[in-house]
């Protein structure tokens, strides 16, 4: 699992600073979550592959968070791209993009999918044989959903030398992987944690931008290793997290604790402080295993 | 009058070109022309007050002339702005804006005021005591409109030698200067041309881009001293400039001379082009005062 970040800086982009936009890269797929003005090219600076990018996850309909989306899709059909292109986000984005398209008569010349979300409780809204995606809905000025991407568990390790010892058959190494016991030729079951180990423990990423403290996303929380949370602000400027609908470092590390992940990221800075080293010493205390966002960053996991 | 060149690549915006937008200074406005993704950064990097644009002038609704906007526009907001934003444009522009707002509830907090342009002749879209500006439609895929910038004729210079020879009292300059005559104690009158110099002559910009070849515009050009015209092809590839409805260096140069212009800008180049040199190679043979544009460059007339 490999996270990009192009840009983690909330409000307006900057010569220096990019608005919400990553790259979560999992099991083949590259999903981009979120797409600040300027996506385009913060893909292009970090060459990233439009072409592998095939489902793009819109958080909430505020300009630094999707503002980059209609340049993006006019350069993928400038580019001649052919591929579906999933766009997840909130019911409105469809009229929004097909009449910045319309407006310039320019369609896109591949199948443009959109998928409106609407709901106030957790959805499944992306799923093939090796990952599933869900959503979380966030508590911010307008409606506005995290999503949970999920590698599925994989097959479990044969155990060489317990299938040695009971001289198994190759030909049941398929069926000893997904999981079944095996009878043998003389009427013994072995049963299957005999004779496989557990599969790696499959890698998640919990994108939770942009909200206020929320404690009741823990219980949703509780079984995710990577937890991207917002920090807008530190506690010294709580009331403007209350009031606008966001996070301080020390809320986001309380989510990280309280749901026990084993590694929280923060971004959405405020460009209002100009050491982000800040937001780690205030979430250190209580969640140790903290690591900042910054434009460009990459995180492999 | 001077001109700052934010973007004047063609398409797609990168790491190193930027798509179309640039600064007009005439009079004291700053007019802001087209506004393609990423805008509001070039803004801030040749640092342009934000707070001194007034007025917004879109050519068209492709992507690469207007996609910046519903930033520029948030932006202004988040600063704090509170004078009126005037945006000139296409029909439609108005309700993709106001949708864009809508979707992340981020109303203005200043009066945003849109003039919507249909018509196919030339018109007067704004005025004011010292400048004017009027629209010229052009020929591209989508309705589009160039602008004509014109700073209004100013007053006329006395001639002191006139004025003492005469002894006219101080209290007729300010008349003098607007072009009256004078009549003297002794009945003779004084023809204004004899008390004064020509003012100077005022500067003007034509901006015409994105257009087809379109011999017609020369009429409407013939006063103009500086016309930035799009070259987005080189006469190699006419049969794509013909295709797209856009310009060749060579055409471009055409325009310019046959209007008789002063000087001539190009840009809004593909970027399939290394060397933009190229642009200026061609159109010169035919047009002797061509310069070219390029992302950051300023012109001071």
């Amino acid at each position: 699992m490999k996270l990009s970040i192009l840009g983690c800086y909330a409000a307006t982009p900057r010569t220096l600073t990019h608005p919400t936009a990553q790259v979560l890269e999992l099991k083949n797929h590259l999903f981009l979550i979120d797409c600040g003005e300027g996506t385009q090219v913060q893909l292009r600076k970090y060459k990233i592959k439009f072409s592998r990018i095939c489902h793009v996850f819109i958080s909430h309909l505020h300009g630094d968070h999707f503002f980059g989306l209609p340049g993006l899709i006019s350069t993928f059909r400038l580019l001649g791209r052919e591929k579906e292109l999933h766009i997840y986000g909130p019911k409105g984005i469809k009229e929004a993009i097909t009449l910045m398209l319309k407006l310039g008569n320019s369609w896109t010349n591949y199948p443009l999918i959109f998928h409106e979300l609407t709901a106030s409780t957790p959805q499944r809204i992306f799923e093939d044989d090796q990952v599933y995606v869900e959503t979380l809905p966030l508590d911010h000025r307008v409606y506005t959903n995290g999503f949970l991407f999920h590698e599925k568990i994989g097959q479990r390790k044969l155990n060489m030398d317990a299938v040695g010892k009971y001289k198994v058959d190759m030909a049941y190494f398929r069926k000893i992987k997904s999981g079944e016991d095996i009878t043998l030729d003389n009427g013994q079951v072995v049963p299957n944690r005999e004779l496989t180990f557990d599969p790696p423990k499959p890698w998640n990423y919990a994108y939770c931008s942009d909200t206020a403290y929320k404690p009741d996303l823990v219980s949703a929380l509780r079984d995710m290793r990577v937890l991207y949370h917002e920090a807008t602000f530190l506690e010294t400027e709580a009331h403007l997290a209350e009031k606008t609908r966001h996070s301080t470092a020390k809320q986001a590390a309380r989510i990280a604790r309280d749901a026990s992940v084993e590694t929280l990221i923060l971004g959405h800075f405020s460009t209002r402080y100009k050491d982000i080293s800040s937001f780690a010493d205030e979430a250190r205390p209580i969640f140790q295993d903290v690591l900042l966002a910054d434009d460009g960053r990459q995180f492999e996991f």
